[in-house]
């Protein structure tokens, strides 16, 4: 059984082109992890899923806790068993979807109490539950429990939070002792919008010898802008020698300026959730295939992408099916954008390893300030 | 170009083992074709559909020529480049959804006006017009348009509706011509439950020399011994040179049964809708996934299945995966369900070639009968 380790091959400026060693695999970094929030990338089977390049996805703690239950999950073999994904999986906490989407949310110095969205029914989430639920799904990277406010917040309440993940990271670490060799635990850096406070979050988490990192509360609602500066505060405070995870995030333009900082991970729902809504994402920009000047346009969404998916369907039948309401639209669309995204991460690495990184994110900014090709 | 041939390699009973070619490719029969009705057989790539052993595809006519358009998809370069399906595609004559699907029908002996389902706008359908929309779509097997009556109906109804589509199986026929070599156009039998006009209209149509006859009318309400019995009657008159096809039939009992008594082509909706409803079609008989018994039950459909969608997904997941109204859920049932039907037309066909179909039937009716594996 291989150990866990993350070495980084190259940099260019803060950016890092590296690997991480799991016992289910490696993971190539900088890595974009498609979201399978319920045991599966949605509109995706997961030999595609793999095939489109991710070495890694991400599940949700708190869907699979409500839905079909972490000892259900253990009991069935475990989430890779379970939906067929062999390679490595992360799971998030749950924390986030218990503010975002659960009801009656009760939280206290031990962990939070909520009804869950499905049935109403009373759940409690402890640092120490949220890992024992990631143990039981057989998570390969597990987040501890922490507290993500959204922007804007008032200090006292971000400082609050970030205290209270601290001491969660404390006992995260804890509870995750004596999982088997391989697994990896990662903190989560929060402060919000203040300085200060990320630097004292990332200090103290540092000081802990987490397997990695992560940039949390981010991408909840501030600018870009400001999300860029505080990746730039966090950075200089996270251990080099471990991965940097910007959690839930992003857009295109925000994974290439954020892995242009120096962060090794990012996941989002952006490019699936996209994908059943009629819009892929390209080298041209963000394409709303719902648009009637696609409807007689025999081109594909990109000819000269490296990804099947982008190069097979005419727009025009794309168009069809996203008029006529066919499941296939969000199948093929959302292969296109876990397509896109994943050459994007590559044309990240490459552009590490070759030295050019600032080069090619002002081209790749350029194609998509050109935007799409002029209609036929 | 190969011409459209049919050639019956062996009999047992009334049932045909043989062949169809065209210029596409073989089609063998008895053949099932998975409906993909706006271009696309719902929630399945075409090579999914391809590797499962379907020779040919269904294309319903009143769907395209409303959505996208007979001459837009000519346009586009026929419907097999527009949904990247390469092989044989049969359409219907859009009579049948004309008939369950718009408004404001008006019948007369020229043809029918209608409105569309989508946005209210009036079309008319004759049979030249079909047989145009039908060769823009650039189909490999053409049907004729008739007029199919629900059962029960008036006598005197069934024989006005029977005489009007043989008038327009004469209209149809010279519209066809033309039309590139390896082309076919199927003329249909109608008559509903009275044998005496269904033995009339198919002596009418055999004269007329199409390439294969339909027999229409059929799983319209009434009982399947109804329709087992005009398959009976209707029989000895179709020419035993050319292929018979069972319009919109059926349960895999039906096809069973219609097999058995000579029929040779199929075409239904049931195995893609059910498959987007939670029920699975197995040597077992149907299955709900959505049932709780299958909630930690980590065995697949059939276990003995030649067919991968069968055998590789635990029922555990599909169940929750169904629960969790997941895409994936009808992606993998819809495959499992043509993946099942084409097992079975499989099974039929060596069972012709071994001169023991009436015992295979016999061993086929007993596993659904038998029901389900017992529960874990």
């Amino acid at each position: 059984m291989t150990a866990f380790s993350f070495r980084v091959h190259a940099t260019c400026g803060t950016a890092r082109l590296g690997e991480i060693s799991t016992p289910r695999g490696r993971i190539r970094t900088p890595a974009f992890m498609p979201v399978g929030t319920q045991a599966t990338v949605k509109a995706m089977y997961p030999e595609q899923v793999r095939a489109l390049g991710a070495d890694i996805i991400l599940g949700n703690t708190y869907h699979l806790m409500l839905r079909p239950g972490a000892e259900r999950v253990a009991k069935l073999g475990g989430l890779h068993a379970f939906m067929d994904w062999p390679h490595p999986i992360l799971t998030d906490s749950g924390g986030f979807q218990v503010m975002s989407l659960a009801s009656l949310r009760k939280l206290d110095e031990g962990g939070v109490t909520f009804r869950s969205h499905l049935d109403g029914s009373e759940h409690r989430l402890t640092p120490e539950r949220s890992i024992e639920i990631q143990s039981l799904l057989g998570a390969d990277i597990q987040m501890q429990l922490d507290e993500c406010l959204k922007l804007p917040a008032p200090r006292e309440d971000i400082a609050r939070a970030m205290e209270l993940s601290l001491r969660w990271a404390e006992r995260s670490k804890k509870a995750f002792e004596g999982q088997p060799e391989g697994r990896a635990l990662f903190g989560i850096v929060q402060g919000g919008d203040q300085p200060d406070l990320r630097v004292e979050s990332a200090r103290a988490l540092a000081a802990m010898d987490f397997h990695g990192l992560a940039v949390g509360g981010l991408a909840v609602g501030e600018p870009q802008d400001v999300m860029l500066a505080m990746i730039e505060t966090v950075e200089p405070h996270l251990p080099a020698a471990k991965p940097r995870y910007l959690m839930g995030v992003g857009t295109p333009d925000d994974i290439l300026e954020a892995a242009s900082r120096g962060i090794d991970m990012f996941d989002c729902v952006m490019p699936t959730r996209a994908g059943r809504h009629a819009t892929a994402f390209t080298r041209f920009g963000r394409i709303n295939l719902r648009n009637a000047r696609h409807a007689e346009d025999t081109r594909p969404l990109d000819p000269d992408s490296p990804s099947e998916p982008l190069r097979r369907w005419s727009r025009a039948y794309l168009h069809h099916l996203v008029r006529a309401e066919e499941m296939l639209a969000g199948m093929i669309l959302t292969a296109v954008n876990i397509a896109y995204y994943q050459e994007l991460m590559a044309g990240i690495r490459a552009a590490i390893a070759e030295g050019r990184l600032a080069a090619f994110r002002d081209e790749v900014k350029a194609g998509w300030a050109a935007g799409d090709l002029p209609a036929l």
